[in-house]
């Protein structure tokens, strides 16, 4: 993995082997891997133990239960060695408080906004509401869309020092460089990355592209 | 499995052993068995095919994604023989859509209001815009707080002739009687079943009672 890279590999692949070998192509040019739910149910929770021993991983579980679940899934995911985990606050503050409290040492993202079109039927018109939950619950950071500036810009103004990291680039429509220009600390990237025909190419490009704007 | 009872067993161990003779003895006596992401996490995910052989099997996974991530967990719970799903709607009307549309024969049921104190932060209030969200995208019922009868009498009064599953019974406070009578078709009951000296023996008296209200 690479400590200074702004740019996480969402790693949204359920073929087991070819993860495994994208996941180690890609590590020394990302910050982070992101894994979710789909390849865990088909390569088994052992998966994040796997990938945890060359790279940061980041467990995008949107997490969205009562609190006693939430911290049950939590410790789960903290004996595998993940590095990070992606929780929803929408369901509460208690709920996301026991994400937080259940982490120890992993960083706790919150969902305040999403990059899908549904998202505007409810949630995304929440997200100043979203942040005071999630400050209070005691976050290490946001999850904010990287392909809606507007929102993304208004979470940023909002999220003072707190980290913000961005999905929706590529196949959803946003762009790397344009998701840091609005406030995007991380950019996570899949599709773009592992549909490409070199993805390490790609990634490398990406990596640098956005080294440049430190 | 009991096609007539009204119980529905919250599977909430994580010890897989107790889990799966748990599983098989209140089996008989209850309409399915309610399986979450922390028994996944620490079992794997063949314990929702190793359950399904004998029992209804709902996922409670509270999907909570962008359409894409929410359909690849759908199809693959579907290949492992599941009968039911639980999905959030506040995520909005495409990502609840990609879940029925993958779900096929599975019974899919969302999430319109929840039972923990958190869920009045925000999610709760939303609970008529929760539903219309979910009636467009074609779900086949509602999950809804058995602790919480007043918005349970109104979540029923909107659902028509769609079904209602309720948690929230026992360790969180509802009473399974009230919440049949406030409008749950059926009652979603865990540590008070597996938390007894003689789980079978409260699972019978609770389908019993339950069964005396048809």
């Amino acid at each position: 993995m690479s400590d200074g890279s702004r740019l996480i590999l969402a790693l949204d692949l359920v073929d087991v082997g070819r993860a495994l070998r994208m996941a180690q192509d890609i590590s020394p040019h990302c910050f982070a891997i992101k894994v979710n739910w789909p390849i865990i149910l088909h390569a088994g929770p052992q998966i994040i133990r796997e990938i945890s021993r060359f790279s940061r991983v980041i467990c995008d579980l949107k997490l969205a239960d009562i609190p006693n679940t939430n911290r049950l899934i939590v410790e789960r995911v903290r004996e595998l060695g993940a590095w990070g985990v992606i929780a929803h606050s929408f369901v509460g503050q208690d709920s996301l408080r026991a994400v937080v409290e259940a982490a120890g040492d992993m960083k706790v993202f919150s969902v305040v906004a999403m990059s899908h079109p549904g998202a505007s039927d409810l949630l995304n018109r929440f997200h100043d509401m979203l942040i005071d939950i999630s400050m209070k619950a005691g976050v290490y950071g946001f999850v904010a869309p990287g392909n809606n500036e507007a929102v993304l810009r208004q979470i940023r103004a909002r999220a003072g020092g707190m980290k913000i990291i961005s999905p929706g680039i590529g196949a959803q429509g946003g762009d790397e460089v344009s998701a840091v220009a609005a406030g995007a600390d991380y950019v996570i990237v899949g599709r773009k990355i592992y549909q490409a025909s070199d993805p390490v190419k790609v990634a490398m490009e990406i990596d640098q592209r956005l080294s440049m704007m430190l």
